[in-house]
């Protein structure tokens, strides 16, 4: 692990005399980020740590645990907790979905108190080999496809967080081998935990399958593709026009071409909090650009619907 | 199969009354195109068959079992014959990668002599899942991914052939069902005698492993995906700046973001006839425009080079 470019680069571009959050659930991979992080001389770091409550008494024990490591390193200690799973329930999400949003909403709220916007999370390369394929099966559309990049910026909560993925390009084997190597002591199930029952499918059947059958490296593959169309998604979104507007004006959506009307609303519908749309939902949406359309309704989750009337697509 | 809006969509582009080349390997896919396309009153077909001379008296066997066709229909005919396995050898291809090669240059020989540019291949809505996953899996990056076309040009050999896939929202299921229900004859080898043994995997083995994991509609879902990666990556081709010329230039390259500069040295490779480049050979030659830059030669398939010299980049 370590390669010297990926560190060089993290330093340079984000000076290990700063202060950062660090998302540690107290599993193997943000065990060593943690490690990794404090031997590059990352001393002003804030341990963030998520209670999910998913399983009760082994959930406090990862929160003491990571509280611990905490002391051990001298850095800095922020506990939350959220109840996921009637999180889940009430939003109709999934648990990984609701665990997540817990997860941002949390570092947000910790980013405010401690005026630090920037954090580092775990996510390696083999998350999002994992993600790529989910999202492909699902039907996400090449938005999905785009790899979650290694800095991005995401607004929560009316706080912009920059979030920092230092080991993208850093596979699994290479983490396991650095903890191997350090004897770092992790919480088995910490980092499982919130693993929905279809990613567990892609780690542990999927990619091993496709491996076996193909013979050759399907997951560096994978991953650059990835990575590619991350490129292509960040050029692509710029193209498209801004939308804090509440009404999307039929003729123009009309104006552009297919690619950008889908991402244009896309745009759109999350601008109206309208999030976790499928292909399916943008693509009705778009039929309702259509001169001929008989269709001037669609419906959304959570009882909400996407209406034309007067040359104007809105929510109601 | 036969839902009304394909049909109608192609008599509209593509009137019946017109002449139009039609490829016809024997097998059950472009049987029923023919026939489909014979019940749509497509009178002035010109059914063409290229002999790939793979199988020796079966592949003879195909090509009679299809010029006899052609006849019962009262249509044209026009055979072809390439050795597919000498012209792999010679230019170093995949069979499967050489036979498309050769068919191409046989309908560009065929509309030359026709006098008729628009050919119709049978293509289907499994195929394009299988060209997915395979470039995904061989890791061609997004440009990979897009959807083959339902209408395209393509110049092969100094001809504009179009090419038209009226199938290609059509699963097999339903031209099984098709041909089934009009009891017709196909060839039982033909359609499947150019795959290559990864095709062959992703048709028999990934796709209904996928499908028997996730328990949802995984090809739908990859259709959809790659539909929309064709169209953005329509989009993306127009906005890359032309490349007739044989130099690069480095400053160029260097101005534009890394997606378009990735299409951009792919554009001009093609150009300069060196295709199938994977993302390795591009990312080297992209690796020419950095300025710290030490290696100046990245190595092409068939002993030729790309060179930086003098702020240009060029191939030798």
């Amino acid at each position: 692990m370590n390669p010297s470019n990926v560190r060089s680069r993290l330093t340079r571009d984000f000076p290990p005399n700063r202060r950062y959050l660090i998302g540690v659930s107290g599993g193997r991979d943000s065990i060593a980020l943690l490690h990794w992080l404090i031997n590059l001389d990352y001393k002003k770091l804030i341990v963030c740590h998520l209670n999910h409550q998913l399983r009760a008494r082994s959930s406090d024990a990862d929160a003491r645990f990571v509280e611990k490591l905490a002391k051990k390193y001298q850095v800095d200690f922020e506990l939350g907790a959220a109840n996921v799973r009637v999180l889940a329930n009430k939003k109709k999400m999934s648990i990984e979905t609701a665990a997540r949003e817990a997860r941002y909403s949390f570092f947000a709220k910790a980013a405010k108190r401690r005026r630090c916007h920037t954090t580092f999370l775990a996510h390696h390369a083999d998350d999002l080999v994992e993600t790529f394929l989910l999202n492909l099966i699902r039907g996400t559309g090449t938005t999905g496809l785009a790899a979650m990049p290694d800095v991005s910026t995401r607004r929560v909560d009316n706080v912009d967080l920059t979030i920092v993925r230092p080991f993208l390009s850093v596979w699994r084997t290479e983490i396991d081998d650095y903890v191997d190597e350090h004897r770092l002591k992790f919480r088995e199930d910490a980092s499982n935990k919130n693993l929905g029952p279809m990613r567990n499918r892609a780690r542990n059947r999927i990619i091993p399958y496709l491996e076996k059958i193909i013979g050759r490296n399907v997951r560096q593959n994978i991953w650059r593709t990835a990575i590619i169309a991350a490129d292509e998604e960040n050029w692509i979104v710029n193209a498209v026009p801004d939308s804090t507007n509440p009404d999307l004006l039929v003729s123009k959506l009309r104006a552009l071409p297919v690619a950008l009307q889908r991402r244009a609303i896309l745009k759109w519908l999350r601008a109206q909090n309208i999030s976790e749309v499928g292909f399916e939902v943008i693509e009705r949406v778009r039929s309702l650009v259509d001169r001929e359309a008989s269709i001037a309704k669609v419906n959304l989750p959570q009882d909400r619907h996407v209406r034309r009337r007067a040359g104007k697509i809105f929510v109601e």
